[in-house]
């Protein structure tokens, strides 16, 4: 009754653009049967394959091997692309992984090529049950997008009405080898354990539950792209050009609205957006921020604080020694606050001192006829409370202050500096 | 460190205005601990008690007995009202229950008064899971709603945000006795499933899963509304004064407005949403619909149907023997295809048979001089195809037409009723 695997895609391709394709191949079950199913189609499409290594693995080079041979056997030219996992972001493995899968997707995508995806309908029911459970609105519950640009091309999904089962009796048909990835049984991992656990168990009462999430999923997405509709010139109203949010603004929208505002503003910065628990945390703190507080709340790599009635979105800074302090002769250095100072081509005969401030410290800066407290230069230049700590302070050996961050120097720093041909300069 | 629920419930009351309430009290321990937790309240409000008893179990008189009791104890007026629960409309017995309480609510609701309903975040995740199994979108998604009208009054859920565990832990501290309905642990039923079954397995790698799922709920409800706003106005624009709706106009809509409209077209006529497998086969056919076809879709007590253009919804029909035949002397008598057929006070001396449509009839109406095939009566007269074969047909005992459902009489058949001083009448 069900289509098969390659009948599938022969509707799926039909009318379609004559696009040349590129299958995302892990070796795995799914991959291996989306890559045979379309290199042994009638009419065969242009099509190519790239593997990416997370090197994860101690196998993962055995595996890359294995894919070779398969793509030679079907006469299709395969790219193996080796990336390095960064685990730096606190974001956990799997979305680690994906990130560098995508990157590396990114950079292999011809102009004009199709990337294809084997996510099928269980991997569907997967991720919308998970983001059920991350407490995501109708964006989130609509679950993997079917087509999206990406990089030179854009990557479709054409599986994701077909069921698993459909894909392993490709492979089983056709007697594929496949690598097996352990990491799929293990259940800490939250896929696998839906798979192994909730999934059988819904579908003892509800055999169509797959069926039906995929339906709520398609749904979701609708109304998700409707409202878009409605957002993005809210956005695009509050967000200003330094990047930061309009906190009253963002508040009187109707909450439809306000989380995604929030989520694109996040995505927008490279960040990461909220669970549940953390999205009411993010709205009590900027409800109730009174003046004297400074509200600020983090997850994963992402921090918003709330600084002068406006949204500040970070990737969250690495605590550091406020304490530190180095002698310096101009030559570039990298500041553990975060940037690197130099100047330029300039070296220093003398050594000066760079520092983070301390307390109490005063500069006149050039130009200027009033001695300042770091305190009022930093308020009158918008440096917000969590920048200060971080920015450098040059100072002489005998502790004068010269110079703090590169925008406020005294009269003899700016001498000093332009005598050894040098500017200087924090680049963060 | 989470809050109980007298504190739970201050703090709700805390600024709402001062309406009587009414709990609506099973006897259980969910609406036993609402209620003795409001009755003992510092600053007790106006309050009541309302018991439905659906009549359902064995010992349902005895729980009705033990709520009396209980209220009594409490100093609470309680009334307790006997339903019906009708289960001819094939939606299973506990959506029929609560159609029946629902109603028996409506009914005792004063106006001003406020049914407190003491559904509380478990319910709603189970609530919102069971959408998602039937493939709902944002509005199922949604959940159950806080607040709502009803009847003369309202009805508020205050306790969704609080976990169950908050009031099994006010039974308990106050040893209160509560009815056990053995429904509730029976694990074909849905809601106890999932309870007993798939809860349990979520919560073990998903601590948060309640508070995160109830969140979603929160983001579809929200994001429903505002798409609300836009689909109201397509609904009145395709909707006909006759309860048909526009099916291209239909069609066209957006499928985040399309299914919305749908429900709500539905519910107007008090029939049920389908699933999202009958609402793929419903557009599917909408949209494959030939001149020459007829297509039409049912589920539980509901079929919809397209003709003219145009989407009928209908209660389900209930089948019925096309050969039936009566002697009738104009008493009322129900007919099995639908409705009573009367002639007033009117009562014939000779008798004439009643009975359907079995093909090739001719009548020719009083005031038209041509006899008529009925096909053409009823295509010209805009009776549906699904009505004709329900309309009921007089005939003289010979077998001659007379009078074709209400609307077709022969002269002769006028003269005749009018003779004994009756009026035909087909009321459904």
């Amino acid at each position: 009754m069900s289509r098969t695997l390659s009948e599938h895609l022969i509707a799926a391709f039909d009318g379609e653009a004559d696009a040349p394709l590129v299958v995302a191949y892990s070796g795995g079950p799914d991959s291996t049967a989306l890559l045979h199913a379309i290199a042994t189609l009638p009419r065969r499409p242009s099509l190519r394959a790239v593997h990416v290594d997370h090197g994860l693995h101690a196998e993962s080079g055995l595996w890359a091997m294995h894919c070779r041979r398969f793509c030679e056997s079907l006469d299709v030219p395969l790219e193996v692309v080796r990336v390095s996992v960064d685990l730096s972001r606190g974001e956990g493995m799997e979305a680690a992984a994906r990130r560098a899968r995508r990157a590396a997707f990114v950079a292999q995508l011809r102009p004009g090529e199709r990337l294809l995806l084997a996510h099928h309908r269980d991997d569907q029911v997967e991720t919308v049950l998970l983001k059920l459970l991350r407490g995501a609105g109708p964006e989130g519950l609509g679950g993997m997008r079917e087509r999206r640009p990406l990089g030179a091309g854009e990557q479709w999904r054409p599986l994701l009405d077909l069921p698993r089962e459909a894909l392993a009796a490709h492979v089983a048909r056709h007697a594929l080898d496949t690598v097996h990835d352990p990491s799929n049984d293990d259940p800490r991992v939250a896929r696998a354990f839906l798979r192994a656990s909730v999934m059988p168990a819904l579908a003892e009462l509800w055999p169509q539950a797959s069926r039906s999430i995929v339906h709520s999923a398609r749904l979701c997405r609708e109304a998700a792209d409707t409202l878009r509709e409605a957002w993005m010139p809210a956005l695009a109203e509050l967000k200003a050009r330094d990047g930061s949010l309009d906190a009253a603004g963002w508040l009187l929208l109707p909450e439809a609205l306000r989380w995604p505002v929030l989520d694109q503003w996040l995505h927008e910065a490279g960040l990461q957006a909220p669970t549940g628990a953390q999205r009411d945390a993010l709205e009590r703190q900027v409800r109730e921020a009174g003046a004297d507080r400074l509200p600020q709340i983090g997850w994963l790599d992402t921090e918003v604080r709330l600084w002068r009635g406006r949204l500040w979105a970070l990737p969250r800074l690495a605590p550091f020694a406020a304490g530190w302090e180095t002698r310096w002769h101009g030559e570039p250095i990298d500041l553990p606050g975060g940037g690197t100072l130099s100047l330029g081509d300039g070296r220093l005969g003398h050594p000066l001192l760079v520092r983070y401030r301390r307390g109490g410290e005063t500069l006149r800066p050039a130009g200027d006829r009033h001695t300042r407290e770091l305190r009022d230069l930093f308020q009158r230049g918008g440096v917000p409370p969590w920048g200060r700590p971080r920015v450098p302070i040059v100072t002489g050996e005998d502790g004068r202050i010269l110079a703090v961050g590169d925008r406020w120097l005294s009269e003899e720093a700016v001498g000093m500096f332009e005598a050894v041909g040098g500017g200087l300069r924090w680049t963060r």
